[in-house]
């Protein structure tokens, strides 16, 4: 327990010191009927632009609070510049890896039609919705970009070319050469991280992966992990070895 | 889609080629109405100390199946010698937490009574469980010894002195220094993650661990994690860095 604010909420409002804004119904429901904060009572308010910033409850209601936006508490994070393309999953699945992505850093959340893909349909409402409280809960200043489903030809196609492809592919589960440690760790700048559906990615589409001006194959160790795992695991390492963690190193 | 059998079942039967052996009623229901095999039918089986095994689908009824053991598909795995040591968290958290340590290799499954832990009652069947079907799944020989909770002091006090303490602290979350790729890169033997419930461990607890004889603490990045997402994230980056996943390199 210390002194900050306990609660952290994202608002979609400016935010900047003296203005006062109206939370949502839902919202105002939480704080004051759940959470029973109440009038002087402060919160944490980020919007994924401005930074995070103090604020008190000036007037409550029964669905209704009013805030009272006082200092900066800490400045806005860049934008993290990590994808996450996946093929989408069953739905319990898809809700905790939505959460554990933005948890983990990633920036962009890009659901991928692939050729043994078995879930067509993608509640982004849903997953912009848990990638939201993930940012509430662990602190973050910014926001995931969850996009709509794209089939993965087209994501190919309008591939912006300074952005690597490291895919995981259980075809070199096991094999030397492929760990993931050794194999990303000399990657620099925006990167994309692609994970195929149960079964893995078909031949072509491997062909178009490994294809890719520096695309890179790994390798998750010699068991084949479940698509959700795969997930989380590739992500811890990427930012182990490559990303965020790794600024912890230099100081930065 | 490959000519293996595609289903794989966790029995406690001695296995040996020519044996016979009959499901359980639940099993038996499971193949027969769920999957719809039939006599004549191969199902791969591992008890997690004889290998895995090819079988054939000898009887059925309505609940019930013979299987005859065929030859040997796999040898036994060695046991991962990888302890995960955690505060309990809640159900749904902790279901997905056995899966995702049984996918990682952990191989010893501590619940751990912290100062901060909330929840301190632990269905250790319902662990196990999840920890058998996550190795039917993807593939793993051995199982998890799933053990019951235990106050963390008592669990230092017997500590197995040749077992390295890797602590996840959050109170290093971005420090210099901390990095876990760095400070676990050079650990030999036998090791247990210990991740702390939310809030972390108290100032008497990371002292204790500190204390310990070659006891590391590591930063999962500049981020807190919630617990669930923390181990996950500490297994993961662990195989990659000091174990199983390790291996490929070397082409173990």
């Amino acid at each position: 327990m210390n002194t900050r604010a306990r609660h952290r909420l994202f608002v979609p409002d400016d935010l900047n010191s003296g203005a006062a804004l109206s939370l949502s119904p839902e919202q105002a429901h939480y704080l004051v009927n759940v959470l029973r904060l109440t009038s002087g009572d402060t919160v944490l308010l980020f919007n994924g632009r401005d930074g995070e910033w103090q604020a008190e409850i000036a007037e409550t209601g029964r669905k209704r609070a009013v805030l009272s936006v006082g200092a900066l508490s800490r400045e806005q994070d860049n934008q993290p510049d990590l994808m996450l393309a996946f093929a989408p999953i069953k739905k319990a699945r898809i809700d905790y890896l939505a959460e554990k992505a933005a948890e983990l850093g990633v920036g962009i959340l890009q659901p991928v039609i692939t050729n043994y893909t078995q879930v067509t349909r993608v509640n982004s409402h849903r997953l912009k919705a848990n990638t939201i409280e993930a940012a509430e809960q662990t602190g973050r200043t910014t926001l995931v970009d969850v996009r709509e489903p794209v089939p993965f030809n087209r994501l190919l196609d309008e591939w912006p070319g300074m952005r690597h492809i490291i895919f995981c592919d259980e075809s070199c589960a096991g094999l030397p050469g492929y760990a993931i440690t050794e194999r990303v760790a000399e990657l620099k700048g925006p990167a994309a991280i692609f994970i195929g559906p149960e079964g893995g990615f078909s031949p072509a589409e491997r062909d178009r992966l490994l294809g890719m001006p520096g695309a890179v194959a790994v390798s998750l160790g010699p068991n084949v992990l479940r698509a959700d795992t795969a997930m989380v695991a590739a992500l811890a390492v990427w930012q182990a070895v490559a990303g965020e963690w790794k600024g912890i190193q230099d100081g930065a």
